[in-house]
């Protein structure tokens, strides 16, 4: 339980970002305090909206004088419960530092403020015919601080990595309000520790990340994206390969859909099957700036390898579209059968076939009748492990078994080597994963680092650490 | 001043390895205390060459006990005194620790030990066809856990990145002896903080890496290979955008050459000129996996915009070759020229030529007459900045001016925001650079760091840190 602070901490907290930086009734506080699902709801005394980097150390210095406990929130889109305050926290909110301030088609870079949307950031990228590829569903609405202190991934990680390997420089405010300025440019330099990748990720508990430099890529020219079937998981991963190697690395795409989903979204989601063919599994491949004439080597190759038994190029940029929907709608078509509990999880690619075997045979024993919808980025080995309930089952009987069923597919996992949180971090939903899968020693270390820059507990406290 | 170690102490650390695994005699173990340029030579009561991370935990933790320091040395070829012990540090070799221990070209990965060669990686990595794309010049005789501790770059930095970004895990060993095991081949894992990237680039001194899981690559199947005359260093900027733009990001190398620089390789390293066109700036551009037709639009619009003024293009591995002479030969080359003064540094991209121009009329206030051969990989910012002595000047004279002439170009360097260690790190060569560049509060973290990770301060002491 943390310290309730002051009405005069309250005070000088507000004197920092003056009243038109303070939201202190409940109708305005509503939006902050509610995450978008609706499974978190949280109080805070104060929401503080700074508007400089100085502000943010302000505030910090005197949150860590007085043990004031502060919880940073970005784009309110993270799933796990990172950024609402759930003990009477002070809400720090990014949401009025959106400023991009230099962008460098030559240099290849942009530096923006962490509250900067990160769609606002793709069109300044693009605005100078340059592409920041970091894409997700809520980038419209999530921050590029809370993407690199959540290390946010997305479709095309296998191409262009997670918001990690995005960013070159940091200015981040420390526990006690000092800020640490690692704002570069630079693609080389090896100059003592690397302190940027500690923040990146740490979801707010290490520092409060105020304004980052990213990395910038040529916008491609034409994509070749392709339908699929595929006739087992072995094969898809051949395909994955064969394409990765014949196209020149140029593959930034390679999601695998499973024939039930298709089905859901098909039925749900004002979708068509792209193939006549049926088959249990399905890849939507993508590559940037390949040839027409490599795409056709590509699936000829793989035709007669058998790699994949059928397969649809996408001719134009509506049925590229019309493609991608079966993938993007597979997610909310399962809405429409009933309950369904999630897995964010990843195993190496080359494991993927024997991790989703013994999954399988696993949630049939856990509760026979489940209904598997298991796809994703199959080219970074991130699956969303999704499973419909039994036709005819009870809807809250089923998700009353979201823990225990996690368990056994989270134990599964980390038998294969594999991550039990992929894409969306710890917060406070994963915290007992933390302590049932890391060694000790690992946990000791991170709780040794948690103690050094955050000594008085007072970041985001209760998060990511069990 | 470190505490010498009891004879006790040398015994039990000698134990853990027997006798075969221990060096004692001046004349044996010369070659792992002397630097290979002989600039640094050490000397040590006990050379330990452990065979297994057990060993190595084994040695750290009586090490911990006694505050016995150590020096842990990878391949011996760094540039800044990192791995010579020099004051009477105990020595741990990882050259028994080889092993390739697995690859995998379905994932994309390889796993080995810390002291598996460079070549070694590379080579199995092109057994199951596939690229490691790390590349150096001591590739032959570094290891990887020295290119990781030391995150080595090179010329293919610009696409592939630095030795951090080709890690996927580490396992490590604490400075007491607990082996901290993150040895991960997954693309996407967001289970707390990142600790792995504290240790890649630490030089030794927060704990020993033991084994690595690094990411590869397609093989290409094709290079282009360049060789243009620029006007200028703002119009090399616009051709190498252009090109990153117009090949769909193929650019794997785009290296800068000026004319003294070609002047003394065709005069001294049995090379020729590649064009009958003089020019003050030359680029070595290479792709990978693109096309001819796409390398002739290049260079037609690159010609039309007066990005370049001349250009060949190589037509078959010989020619490659001969172009790839005369880059890598200019360091060689000085060596006939007198004394060279060098700097390992880094802007940003679009800086160079603003870095360049002011670095220039420095260096002539500084000494008149130097001439300046700056070269290297202009596609990252990273330039070999390399002053050979005024004619007729005594060698050794100059020579002597070397650490006021380093202050000099990194005063400008960090001006424009770059890095006075771009590639070698900073060992015991650029401690006082460290002090005088930067901030407390970045250099206050990372004693921070030293001091929860190795409080008795017994890994590779004296490195790194001012």
């Amino acid at each position: 339980m943390s310290k309730t602070p002051t009405l005069e901490t309250l005070q000088r907290l507000a004197d920092v970002v003056g009243e038109k930086g303070v939201i202190r009734g409940a109708v305005d506080q509503a939006p902050y305090l509610k995450e978008w699902r609706g499974i978190w709801t949280g109080t805070t005394p104060l929401i503080l909206r700074p508007q400089t980097v100085e502000d943010v150390s302000r505030i910090l210095a005197i949150a860590h004088e007085t043990e004031t406990t502060i919880v940073p929130q970005s784009g309110n889109t993270g799933l796990v419960g990172g950024q609402i305050p759930n003990d009477g926290e002070v809400l720090l909110s990014l949401d009025r530092m959106t400023r991009i301030i230099t962008v460098d088609p030559i240099d290849f870079t942009i530096t923006a403020e962490a509250g900067a949307t990160l769609t606002s950031i793709q069109d300044a990228a693009e605005a100078v015919d340059r592409l920041f590829p970091l894409s997700l569903a809520s980038e419209g609405t999530c921050r590029i601080g809370g993407n690199l202190s959540t290390n946010a991934g997305g479709v095309n990680v296998l191409a262009y990595g997670n918001a990690r390997d995005l960013c070159l420089g940091l200015e981040v405010v420390l526990a006690d309000g000092r800020i640490l300025n690692m704002l570069k440019t630079l693609r080389k330099d090896n100059t003592g520790y690397d302190l940027k990748n500690l923040f990146i990720g740490a979801e707010g508990t290490l520092g409060i990340i105020t304004k980052a430099t990213l990395k910038l890529f040529p916008r491609p020219r034409r994509y070749d994206t392709v339908f699929a079937a595929v006739p087992t998981l072995e094969a898809a991963l051949c395909f994955l390969a064969q394409s990765k190697q014949a196209s020149g690395n140029r593959v930034i795409a390679f999601e695998l859909l499973p024939e039930l989903g298709i089905q859901f979204t098909v039925k749900h989601m004002n979708t068509r099957r792209a193939l006549e063919t049926v088959s249990p599994w399905y890849v939507l491949l993508e590559m940037a700036d390949s040839t027409e004439a490599a795409t056709e080597t590509i699936l000829e190759t793989a035709l007669e390898q058998s790699f994949i038994i059928d397969a649809v190029v996408a001719q134009n940029d509506a049925q590229r579209r019309e493609l991608w929907a079966l993938r993007e709608n597979m997610s909310e078509s399962q809405k429409y059968e009933g309950g369904s509990i999630k897995h964010d999880v990843a195993v190496p690619v080359s494991e993927l076939p024997r991790f989703i075997a013994e999954a399988s045979v696993a949630l049939e024993n856990f509760m026979p009748g489940t209904r598997l919808c298991c796809f994703g980025h199959m080219g970074d080995g991130n699956m969303h492990f999704n499973v419909s309930q039994p036709l005819g089952m009870d809807k809250q009987m089923y998700l009353d078994q979201w823990h225990k069923m996690n368990r056994v597919i989270h134990d599964i996992v980390v038998k294969h080597k594999g991550s039990f949180s992929a894409e969306h971090g710890i917060g406070v939903l994963k915290r007992e994963d933390m302590a049932r899968y890391k060694s000790e020693t690992e946990l000791d270390v991170m709780r040794s680092m948690k103690k050094t820059l955050d000594p008085k507990n007072i970041l985001n406290p209760g998060r990511v650490l069990p």
